[in-house]
């Protein structure tokens, strides 16, 4: 089998489960208990915040609440960051700001959506244009999760920060954490991050705040998490992020080149003929996303699936949104011929060369095949 | 080490953890993927939701949405429930339900707080007043999560539909499932519950809803759990959870005799003298609510542990409120002195008779020697 799907979950790491086990198996109490092994816990879980912090932002300016994912992360930047008047997205959000961003209109805001250009990253000119002094929260993206199209979120919020500094910058850097290396700059207000895109396990992510940024909580009750985010912590899903975090960071530039060589050399080998390239070639190394065009996404997919190749078509996530076409896709520009071809194949650093090439010669079988059937 | 603070948490059941494991090392892909491997895990999660359904609804009318926890799926009944005018929460509620009813102020609605009784559960009379033509939810409590008390939620719910048919009824039910036999009545809107209160694992729960109630999603993003809770499904917790289901539900009236012969033995065994039962004698087996008058619970607590007993004073979740003294028991009408000395026992049908005889030891020897001490 071969899976090219890391960007929808990432296989856990083998290493970084044994590690954390033991926070099923024995360490299991409940962290904000008043008993020594509680108290241990609270202690382990504050060592995770600084250890995942400390790969990409000063752990003197930033703090993190760990959450149950990316998703809920990004609701919380949304909903607690969007306090007032309108909120400023790009049109190439990952469906949990996309959809929170929706959902504040019902809760009294205002929302602009900014143009993305034909590779997935926001246009930065139209995104400035709707900022106003009204605008309480900008979201951006870091990564796009469809075209993996990487946003300079570091100058974008400088420059938001120009036009109005009292309007948080969040961005969604979920498919940036532990493969981009970067360091969070002072703009960056708000951060979400997930466990399970870096070989972490799901159910656990962080929303790295700005410790001058005042957010509200989202989830509410025993005031968990310094009031942030009510629940009891679940431990080992944390423990095994920020080992899976360590692990990522330990080599995440020679990943990068590794999965950059992998990119490219998948690119190479697909035929010109039948697929056109939709991500940028300055895109993150461990997405490509390119068109079949005439050929249903889906179709692709379930006969690369018979065949051990597994890929997929636009987010994981929007599958269940019911849509024959991706909203992002379309966004770019795109005509629906295209959209309707789109296949996101998402590396890792565990793929071999071998792999790739014979994922490469699948695709092409199968696209040559259909557009041979439909000649 | 003897532990006595199972309603804090208990530990994961061995079995299930490693029959869950698989989801872990094996079937990770995401479960909203669209090739086989992702398709079958979809069906693995309504398989768990009919297991887990079966146990205490009818299928056919409820229907189950898995969350990050109990807190959170308290939080969607709250949040989402909750639409309109007021709503009326008893005041011995968990802090999920609570705090999340004080912050819907903010949003615009009008709470109320139901007075309760000595044992901590509702004065059914005073919740009924409180309730008119603009009660969009009623929340109850099923097991109070301090005191054990046993609230009688299906007739409660009947007569809240008396006083009006369009209020939703929704329970927290996170330390009743698992433990106290019972079958939802149609009365009950909504009934949260949670796995790590049952042997499961930390970060997973359930709101159960019937399915005529309709809710909005509290977490929106990629539409997983059918639009009602977005976030990649933590198949993970969510098998586990299932797993430690149907053991509990194997061997509920079993385990209900075994832990209230457990129960009885420990207050049995606890010098009179000494303590002061919270606990009505009708409350849940498995928790006993204790006051040493005038020692502090967070002392007996601490030289306990010494010796190798761990307990509970209030709620673990309240531990991070920072309060001397906890709400629900000064609620029930205590005086400061009697909530100050309060000890929560909470027990598990792994525990032994010999355990419950010693921890017994252990607590009256501890206020026995403070008690010298103070006189």
């Amino acid at each position: 089998m071969i899976y090219l799907d890391n960007a929808a979950t990432t296989k856990p790491d083998k290493e970084c489960l044994k590690a954390a086990e033991k926070y099923l198996y024995e360490d299991y109490f409940n962290p904000s208990s008043l008993y020594k092994d509680g108290y241990k816990l609270q202690a382990e879980i504050k060592a995770a915040k600084t250890n995942i912090l400390s790969f990409i932002a000063n752990t003197d300016n930033y703090d993190l609440t760990f959450t149950s994912g990316g998703t809920e992360a990004d609701n919380q930047a949304i909903f607690c960051g969007g306090k007032r008047g309108n909120i400023v997205v790009s049109s190439g959000e990952h469906s949990a700001v996309f959809a929170s961003a929706n959902e504040t209109k019902q809760r009294g805001l205002e929302v602009r959506f900014a143009k993305i250009k034909s590779d997935g990253s926001v246009d930065v000119e139209n995104l400035l244009s709707l900022i106003d002094d009204k605008t309480s929260l900008v979201s951006v993206i870091h990564v796009n999760n469809e075209t993996g199209a990487i946003n300079d979120i570091f100058d974008i919020a400088k420059k938001v920060k120009l036009k109005n500094k009292y309007t948080l910058f969040h961005s969604d850097g979920v498919q940036a954490f532990g493969k981009i290396p970067f360091k969070l700059t002072n703009d960056i207000d708000l951060y979400s991050i997930s466990a399970h895109k870096i070989g972490g396990v799901k159910g656990c992510g962080a929303l790295i705040r700005k410790k001058r940024a005042i957010i509200k909580p989202y989830i509410y009750g025993g005031g968990q998490e310094q009031g942030l985010r009510s629940g009891t912590e679940n431990l080992f899903a944390i423990k095994d992020f920020e080992f899976a975090a360590v692990k990522k960071y330990s080599t995440i530039k020679n990943n990068y080149q590794l999965v950059l060589n992998l990119q490219e050399k998948l690119w190479e080998k697909l035929d010109k003929q039948l697929f056109t390239r939709i991500s940028a070639l300055t895109c993150s190394p461990y997405i490509l996303s390119v068109s079949a065009e005439g050929v249903r996404g889906e179709t692709i997919l379930h006969e690369a699936d018979d065949l051990g190749l597994l890929i997929g078509t636009g987010s994981a996530c929007s599958s269940n949104e019911k849509k024959r076409f991706s909203r992002t896709i379309i966004a770019c520009g795109y005509p629906e011929s295209v959209a309707d071809g789109v296949l996101r194949l998402s590396l890792s650093p565990e793929i071999t060369l071998d792999e790739i090439l014979k994922a490469a010669e699948i695709l092409n079988k199968i696209v040559s095949n259909r557009r041979a059937i439909m000649a």
